[in-house]
């Protein structure tokens, strides 16, 4: 088999087949195949497409390319949920908590901020003292004795996937519904669950801009899902709007402490509601009405708040930060952002909502830079709510007060006020299974 | 700029402005662009296409990447010809003494065969003690003296094309119009001719398998001749059925001393004289029916003959072959091929020839082989003529009898032999100016 007959099959509009497939992957995870072959093979897929066997086929080989989790040892039907990223998104904190309390276990492997903010490891290292570095044998017994853990990606999970991941980056090549399908289940399916709850984000602050890509991403990820012979369902979610009110890494532990606390704002705790019902659902818990419900009452009745405060002691965190939120770090200054002129917040663009909360430092303007886990934006109001003039809508912190300035410059233009009250989207746009 | 966003841009089916091409096309040259960002960007071109305008700025970037050769010290208008290759395609070898005989400078700069036959610089150095390595200034002073020189690339004509040569080679990205086209085009301008002569040949032993393609190469070429001020035609020519009787290197010098002796097949000498025609027409010799006839007259009255000799003299080749071709290489053994059947010669698969050529040694089987200049094939009949079955049709020459089995097996692939008398094409397809 050679590499370049695969090129020119996918250049010519081909199917690729399943050992053609397997050629490529095998041969960019040992560097046999060169990165410029790779890099035309890509741009091919891109232009010209991957049908569904193709993907799952693409996806399957990719898995299997590097190390693959084993939680057989964990009774019960395991559940991995995945986000397709977006500002202020901290729902893996208060979905894991609510399903591993109602019984179903949750065994998350998360990543690190690829984009402005930070990820769920870098909110969750927020806690003092947490920890997300497990060994895989760590995580399965911590998985298996209170039914939750986050873990940062250990060992060599998916090696195929980075390669392509970091050439994809650099020729353009990112932007493709079947490469992304496949980098992100590739990782789900060596993730080792049972079922797969997919939030696919959709809007200014997600990387899916119209709800007919997100459809598409959507469609082609429960595809791959349910062709490996898993539960997958996707939920299609609005990111043209911040979920919740705050972008940073500690604020955002807070707020999905008052989310399990019942003191969240509506918009967060209504996603995670969805989205644990639907986890619920899959691991078989009942309808997804009846799993919804059980959701709200874990909330309600403090069970999933202890499950958390469970996690940040098993994972060696400070747990009393449950019961007292000032004990997660604080930033020294902070600022309010007041509106410019009066009217209703017609948006506040997320995507430049999470560069003002980075050059606060909350995120990583490379990959080099650390975060300072205090950092970040308080949201006072959000889309469709009526502002005056000179009223404080936003609140800044950070650890050094030159940060303000480029950050306020930012906001003045992720925040936009018109004198006509806008209407809010559905905030769960579909539901894809 | 960002190599990255260039690659997006023509990933979207966007145009390329000429500082962007001039950006990819520099840092090909000089390394600071990858490979895998070439490769992607290449592939992109290959599917997205490019228009006239960034064809042209490909191609005048490609062409200032290295040297240009200098032919201001020439008198006259100087006319270049280039031909997109196929099996037995020695009319270089008789054009150039035509054209020269009658005046008009012929500077050509050519190649070593990369395909399974010998290219131009091969064949003539068949000719003992013929030599194709010629400084630049040895180059222009013979063409100074003689009017007509044929040497090997010298010096770093065109380092962009090298490098994308290579690498379209191998990540299936050398099929694309505008890639041939700025290939072909950038070396024919740093090659320093006023006129362009191209011929376009098409068919199963041409790089282009149809008409459409062939037309669509022509445009885009004459395209970037007139674009960058050079007086360009495309003569489009038949290449589904072998040009000439022989294929082999001395053999192809045989032939052409013979198509100057008044004395060759009439398919090849009709094809020079309407490309000798056009270069004479282009140098402003009058009309192209004017041309023709004094291309004829060169032949008839020797001169072209004598100026072949003259060439021959001052690359240092014995310049008796000319009056006595014995004196060329000749193979120890010949073979003949016989006709399988009764019928008419339907085709004679012009590739399948090359490769039957090949096998017997004048051709490279990778770009390590050496050629033997004695090896080849010649041709008893050619498409269109009866055969008796058992009639000899081919005769095959090699060094060694052990070549012929494997030589013959394809051949009997290449003959194709019906008892219907097969319609034969228009050598000279079109013209396009």
């Amino acid at each position: 088999m050679r590499m370049v007959d695969i090129i020119s099959k996918k250049k010519n509009g081909l199917g690729l087949s399943k050992e053609e497939i397997e050629f490529f992957v095998k041969g960019i995870t040992d560097g046999s195949i060169p990165d410029y072959q790779a890099s035309a093979l890509l741009m091919a897929i891109c232009l010209k497409g991957m049908d569904k066997e193709e993907t799952l086929n693409l996806t399957l080989s990719m898995a299997a390319s590097g190390d693959n989790i084993d939680l057989s040892e964990i009774p019960g039907i395991k559940v991995d949920k995945h986000s397709t990223g977006g500002v202020g998104d901290k729902t893996t904190i208060i979905l894991g908590p609510i399903v591993a309390s109602l019984g179903v276990p949750v065994a998350k492997m998360s990543g690190r901020g690829l984009g402005h903010t930070g990820g769920t490891i870098d909110k969750l290292e927020a806690i003092p003292s947490f920890t997300t570095e497990l060994s895989q044998r760590e995580f399965v017994s911590i998985v298996k004795e209170i039914g939750l853990a986050v873990a940062g990606q250990t060992g060599n999970l998916v090696p195929a996937d980075k390669k392509l991941y970091a050439l994809r980056d650099v020729t353009a090549t990112v932007e493709s519904i079947p490469l992304i399908a496949s980098s992100i289940m590739s990782k789900k399916l060596a993730s080792g669950a049972d079922c797969i709850v997919l939030d696919v984000k959709v809007g200014s602050g997600a990387f899916m801009k119209t709800i007919e890509e997100a459809r598409k991403l959507a469609r082609a990820m429960v595809d791959i899902g349910k062709g490996a012979g898993l539960r997958t369902v996707a939920v299609i979610t609005d990111m043209d709007r911040p979920l919740g009110n705050t972008v940073g890494n500690a604020l955002e532990v807070m707020e999905a402490i008052e989310v399990l606390s019942e003191n969240g704002p509506d918009d967060i705790t209504e996603v995670c509601i969805v989205l644990a019902g639907k986890m619920l659902e899959l691991a078989g818990k009942g309808s997804f009405d009846e799993c919804r419900t059980l959701a709200g009452e874990a909330i309600k009745d403090g069970r999933a708040l202890r499950k958390l405060k469970e996690m940040i002691r098993a994972q060696k965190g400070r747990e009393d930060v449950v019961d007292n939120i000032e004990l997660l770090p604080r930033a020294r200054y902070t600022r309010e952002y007041t509106a410019s002129s009066s009217g209703y917040i017609e948006a506040i663009i997320s995507d430049r909502l999470g560069i003002a909360s980075m050059l606060l430092g909350a995120g990583r303007a490379t990959k080099e830079s650390t975060i300072n886990p205090a950092a970040g934006i308080v949201l006072l109001k959000k889309p469709g709510d009526e502002v005056k003039a000179g009223e404080p809508i936003i609140v800044l912190h950070a650890d050094d007060e030159n940060l303000f300035q480029n950050s306020v410059k930012e906001l003045d233009k992720a925040v936009i006020i018109s004198v006509k009250k806008p209407q809010n989207a559905n905030l769960i746009m579909d539901i894809i299974e």
